[in-house]
């Protein structure tokens, strides 16, 4: 039993009390022997009926009033029983146990249907990957590459996918040398061929740093690279897990770009998904299912209904011919430090004590930084530290000529970016 | 001569050749003998008639088609003359030497009009407070609070202004001292009385900060305390200088609100201003007009043709009876570290061993960092060095509950904010 949100493990292990439902929501359930994992029909009085599997609550809930299932589209809902509702058990988890599941609900993993994309799937870890503890409540990373696969049975239709699971890291403890061995990952799939393009499932939390890596590490890509994952979890209702992965997958599949781009939901909605350019692109909200945009650039593609719709005229065109160059030897001694008012050498001095190569200096407006830190900036550039000036703007472009400060910098080897 | 840029400083010492002029627009200005600091009327061949005062060019501008003239809006434009103008000079500026202006260009300093509010303008320095230097093209600070106010006569149409220089700052030179410094003098004009609303020229770097910092310094404010700045220099086309000044007094001067705001730009045009709320607003774009935005909240108020228009219902009122308190005393040991992959216990670690007292941790999402960092999160917690965790996603709202990772750091006394 590899994961204890698995809807079939849960469902031969636990009645629906057990998973977390109580109150009217489980007096319905009861009423009718329904437990999680079974296909039902819920008919709301209110007039709206709804058809899934019955998903587990978290242990530590104290709502009495829904009954949250999984829609054929892979989008949980949480259905409203407070004016009381009906249910109807179309299928128990039970009946299938030990077998595939039927189309309605579970896709079977190893088809392959002909005319259809060929895509690689790489886990990687993070929250599209992840499952609740239905006893506390929390998040944690468990889902492999098949299970994701399972979950969303819409990524049938949309292509073949060869799912892998790489490493099972939380996004926040990424780092250069796991972009040296997702870059390698991919770089293997792509060269042995047989892929038209290749996701990424990712933790949202830094994935936006790991699109650039990648962006630089691959060179002469022949199909499309993207990167996708999730702010709610996918067995969470509102969980933007399904709709993610299933654009992903168009995308990756029959997008024109051979570019590393991070597809997700393009506005709150599930009506679209934007992929945007590996080097443009920044998580902007914390849990916002919209939240990566694209700075200083336009999105280079829209996808909806299993479309992929160019949004930029220029980008690189797939070409299978075309030979993918790997170079994705990252320095781990580039360090990062974001300037503010009152910030003294102590940061910038720290880093070029223990030997840092380089340092991004996330400064202010165009690119200033306080001038009691010019002396460390000096030093830097004594020491051979490469200092590279950002802004913690966000938007809108570095320029070091305009106030004398900038030159300043610029005078001393400030690099700007 | 305190400011080479000040108009009638420059008229009495330049010609229009001295002051950046050349080709077509210089030989225009010379048919008619205009200079640097005349009241023009410029009649382009396509139609639109211009008039204000002739401005001064950067010695490095390789712009031969443009004279740049003052509107009596305050607003620079730069007329192009491609196609053939006409230029008449409707008032020499040496006819001047010595006295007032009058009211068509600069408004009397000291004229005081009954029935307009007071407000008291406090000049920190900053662009709103800098002039061009003509001979290399860099802008640095230099005017004086009653420059600003000779150079944008209309604020002496919405308030009467009690200008002081407190200091020349660069924005990004800004320290914890200096918020000590600036709420001071802001309670000594508010604590004498007089005045019905105090506006603080600042750089825009770390506005946001400044803005802040004096939201807790000053308690129980009687009146507006409204911060402005501004994005281009009051001598350059397309600056916003003068718009953002007579809105600041309009919302010190008339504003029904007792905090501390910050008032910019709304949209890239002129259209109006809003005031953002001192603790709610952040600079997110490096060069545009517009580029201050709340974040997280509505901006609290609009202001647009001399009124100001409420955007949100609960605010503190103005109460001149209101008694203020200052709480001024910032701890400069106080240090901030943005993670990124990758990041050591470098940082963190460098700012323990220099006895810091508080740490804001910039995670990432919902507030996360790298396991690799918990060792010296533990340790600042056991040398009690508060740690608090922020979002470098910019929006949304931390939330530690959510994940495992977040769990273990609120365990190990990380405080969310």
């Amino acid at each position: 039993m590899k994961g204890s949100a698995d809807i079939s493990d849960t469902a031969s292990t636990h009645d629906a009390s057990e998973s977390g439902y109580r109150g009217e929501a489980l007096k319905v359930l009861k009423a009718v022997h329904a437990t999680v994992g079974d296909l039902v029909r819920i008919t709301s009085k209110s007039g709206p009926i709804f058809e899934g599997i019955v998903m587990p609550r978290p242990a530590l809930s104290t709502d009495e009033l829904h009954i949250v299932i999984k829609q054929k589209s892979g989008y949980n809902v949480g259905v409203d029983i407070e004016q009381g509702a009906s249910v109807v058990v179309l299928k128990r988890a039970s009946e299938e146990a030990g077998g595939p599941r039927d189309g309605h609900t579970i896709a079977a993993p190893k088809r392959v249907v002909k005319g259809l994309p060929t895509v690689g799937l790489l886990s990687t870890g993070g929250t599209i990957a992840s499952k609740v503890d239905y006893k506390t409540g929390a998040v944690s990373p468990a889902l492999s590459a098949q299970d994701l696969y399972d979950v969303v049975p819409e990524l049938g239709d949309v292509a073949n996918v060869r799912a892998e699971i790489i490493s099972n890291i939380l996004s926040e403890n990424m780092s250069p040398e796991t972009w040296s061995m997702i870059a390698e990952a991919i770089g293997k799939r792509v060269i042995e061929g047989g892929v038209d393009g290749v996701i990424i499932a990712h933790g949202t939390d830094t994935m936006h740093y790991t699109a650039a890596a990648l962006s630089f590490a691959l060179r002469g890509l022949p199909v499309p690279v993207v990167l996708v994952g999730s702010q709610r979890s996918s067995d969470r209702p509102s969980s933007d897990a399904a709709m993610n992965l299933v654009n992903s997958a168009v995308a990756a599949g029959k997008g024109p770009f051979a570019e590393v781009t991070l597809c997700m939901h393009g506005e709150i909605g599930d009506s679209f998904s934007l992929c945007h350019r590996g080097t443009k692109v920044r998580k902007m909200h914390t849990s916002r299912r919209d939240t990566f945009r694209s700075i200083n650039a336009k999105p280079i593609a829209k996808v909806q209904q299993g479309k992929v719709e160019m949004l930029v005229q220029e980008y690189e065109h797939r070409d299978p011919k075309r030979e993918l160059h790997i170079q994705a030897k990252f320095d781990g001694k580039v360090g990062l430090v974001k300037t503010y008012p009152g910030i003294t050498a102590d940061l910038i001095d720290s880093l070029i004590d223990e030997g840092y190569h380089g340092i991004v200096l996330e400064g202010t407006g165009l690119g200033h930084i306080p001038e009691k830190l010019y002396e460390s900036v000096k030093r830097a550039n004594e020491e051979d530290v490469v200092l590279v000036m950002t802004s913690q703007c966000i938007s809108g472009r570095i320029d070091m000529n305009v106030y004398s400060t900038g030159r300043e910098l610029l005078a001393m080897g400030v690099v700007p970016w």
